[in-house]
């Protein structure tokens, strides 16, 4: 079959519908739209005929043997989960893309090494606050306990929603891989930001990807009648959480020159009743830069602002660090491998920073890892509206299968 | 059996338990938990004799007939429905409190006019967002096309979540009843303020109530990565929804001295992921008083208020008005009969505003209606730590008792 344009552009359709709402595709780790639309690229991946299995945190990793079975495998891949209304590209770029590159390779024969798709279990924070599962597994770098502790906004734990997939949080570690199998990692992914388009290139070869801080904060004022409580007696904890709020979005635009960012995209209100006074507010925070001590310095002032606000509006708020990590290089080797790659084809390109954390993160402390990013319209990304044009799409997947070729052959 | 203080706060106990959490009481109407608590208080309702009928709204009317069966009704009555995490004696006070009136009124005998305990459907607006359906639809106000629009948070609507209860929306019309049919509605509720408190006085005259006048605002900015937005290219709804709580709250402030208040107790991000910036926020206001002009003003800076902060962060806001009601007074006679009971009865009592709104309101569309107040500990209401002393509640209880006899003999 020639995975050709049409095919590409019909097969991300086809995904897409698994999950598909008015206001975009909501695919969240582990529910079953996730495990239907996987059962579908697994039906692709067997096509190309690749030896499927699945590991203990549900990666579905696909193989192609080489000349040589001893040696380290060249592996490509991304992510089938979303964020709740989420976009068709994200993820769904690199898994496709992979597809078609490996397919290729086993057309044109004679490989050494060999190659895997890997579908990496939940790389989306948005069902558990906590990203990229999969690949942390993968590399050795489950937090267990800590994922343990972890519950949806249904109530379902972690352990939970994994057994459903018939996974046991006990033998997570068997996931864990060993550096001796691995000889490099690359992944095909959408920019989701606009650096690319406003370049006008269209090829981004990733030399740092931004590692998010986050928060979890919790305002604690008194809920009250919402009629019979006098506006001087309130301790409403909606009003300072919507201080708190303003806070953080000033502090990123004051950070922003390092190209820090920060966003409250959760806030829940308790009781949450038309007639109630807000009595607890929860929110959580990303902070995310490839400038380390920017990241710091905002942390603090958030921290400082926070208390600032409490004491005013005598209310308590607890802050709890729920990640901060450093940004993480990718391998030098493959950077240079891949901008050669773009010279011989003569495609723009350019060396780019990931504002967003991925899957090679975790794969980097395991391997030589590399990213290829294709521009995203407008840089719209985590939304129904995310959009990257398919001849672009084909000049990632033409650059990855050369530069999979290159360390495969 | 006598219905005495220990019984009256056993009950009270008794009832709490159904929907108890550990932050407060949930006890949404026409859910189980709500129809549980309803059960059991028809079967003390039963142990006093009352003859037992639910109307097609779900009100439960409890009847004991006077020596002539043709002479209008004198009705007493609360709610049992809460907010989510409420207290114990909001509405239970005057369902309780109306029973052992009724009780009393029977042992001693010889009434000229029938007593009737009636247990008011869906008091609250917490579920559906409109209050006091139960006495809409026994004075026939009830607005069948609007709520036919309504769903709770679960999505579930109005009309399923009645016939969940064997009651059909076609046939709500029913559960209107006639003037003549009613001579008068006393209610005894526990104030949800502090006035009686800090005036020391044990019994509240209600003389006006406020009526809510409630909006909800929808603010649409654009989904994206939290991660690769660069802050200044953003137009997160919550940023932007945060300045109207802010404002919203500001308002309220500056409407304090007319005894006007405003409140924003629901607010909804959406998608509400952490790595998401969030695209559309929608918000619920409660503005209260008994001032009209003072809301009509307040209404208008809110309304000025958000066009200034949607010009700033070009963002989409739409506001639509859920309710206009205008401050409800209770019948001069009623109010003068009470007076005269608590003087004679040597409480201590003192003419009162109720900022929250009420079943009275309704009935007195169809009949001279009034309304006893008891204190609420530090004004705390629809919270878990809401409290009125025993003492106080057995004084409302004897007042109330009498001025059902006087309008009953």
């Amino acid at each position: 079959m020639d995975r050709n344009k049409e095919w590409v552009m019909n097969e991300i359709e086809k995904i897409a519908h698994f999950g598909k709402g008015s206001r975009g595709i909501t695919r969240l780790a582990f529910t079953e739209t996730a495990v239907e639309a996987q059962k579908y690229v697994i039906s692709l991946m067997e096509q190309v005929g690749l030896k499927i299995r699945m590991d203990q945190i549900g990666n579905i990793i696909g193989r192609l043997e080489g000349r040589d079975d001893s040696l380290p495998a060249v592996i490509t891949g991304s992510h089938l989960d979303t964020v709740p209304e989420g976009g068709k590209y994200d993820g769904v770029t690199g898994v496709i893309g992979g597809l078609v590159a490996i397919s290729r390779l086993k057309d044109k024969g004679g490989l050494a090494h060999p190659l895997e798709l890997v579908i990496f279990a939940c790389e989306e924070s948005s069902r558990f606050g906590f990203a990229t599962v999969g690949s942390k597994a993968m590399v050795g770098l489950a937090n267990v306990s800590e994922w343990s502790k972890a519950k949806d906004q249904s109530g379902l734990s972690f352990a939970e929603a994994i057994a459903q997939n018939h996974l046991d949080i006990e033998r997570i570690g068997e996931a864990a891989r060993q550096a001796e199998e691995i000889k490099a990692f690359v992944e095909l992914h959408i920019e989701q930001g606009r650096v690319l388009e406003k370049e006008q290139k269209t090829i981004g070869i990733v030399e740092a990807i931004a590692a998010p801080t986050r928060l979890k904060i919790r305002v604690e004022g008194v809920a009250a009648h919402s009629g019979s409580t006098p506006m001087e007696e309130r301790r409403d904890a909606l009003v300072s959480a919507s201080m708190i709020v303003l806070a953080i979005h000033e502090i990123g635009a004051e950070q922003s020159k390092y190209g820090t960012v920060a966003t409250v995209g959760m806030l829940n209100v308790h009781p949450g009743s038309i007639n109630v006074i807000p009595g607890v507010v929860e929110m959580w925070v990303d902070i995310r830069g490839v400038n380390h001590e920017s990241i710091i310095e905002c942390l603090q002032d958030i921290k400082d602002a926070i208390s600032t606000i409490a004491e005013g509006q005598e209310i308590g708020v607890s802050i709890m660090l729920l990640s901060a990590e450093k940004p993480v290089n990718m391998n030098k080797d493959i950077i240079s491998l891949v901008k050669k790659v773009c010279m011989e084809k003569k495609v723009p390109h350019q060396v780019i920073h990931s504002q967003a954390g991925h899957d090679a993160m975790n794969l980097s402390h395991l391997a030589p890892a590399g990213m290829i990013f294709v521009p995203s319209q407008n840089g719209v990304s985590h939304n129904g509206e995310e959009h990257t044009a398919i001849d672009e799409i084909m000049s990632g997947i033409d650059v990855l299968t050369e530069t999979l070729f290159q360390l495969a052959k």
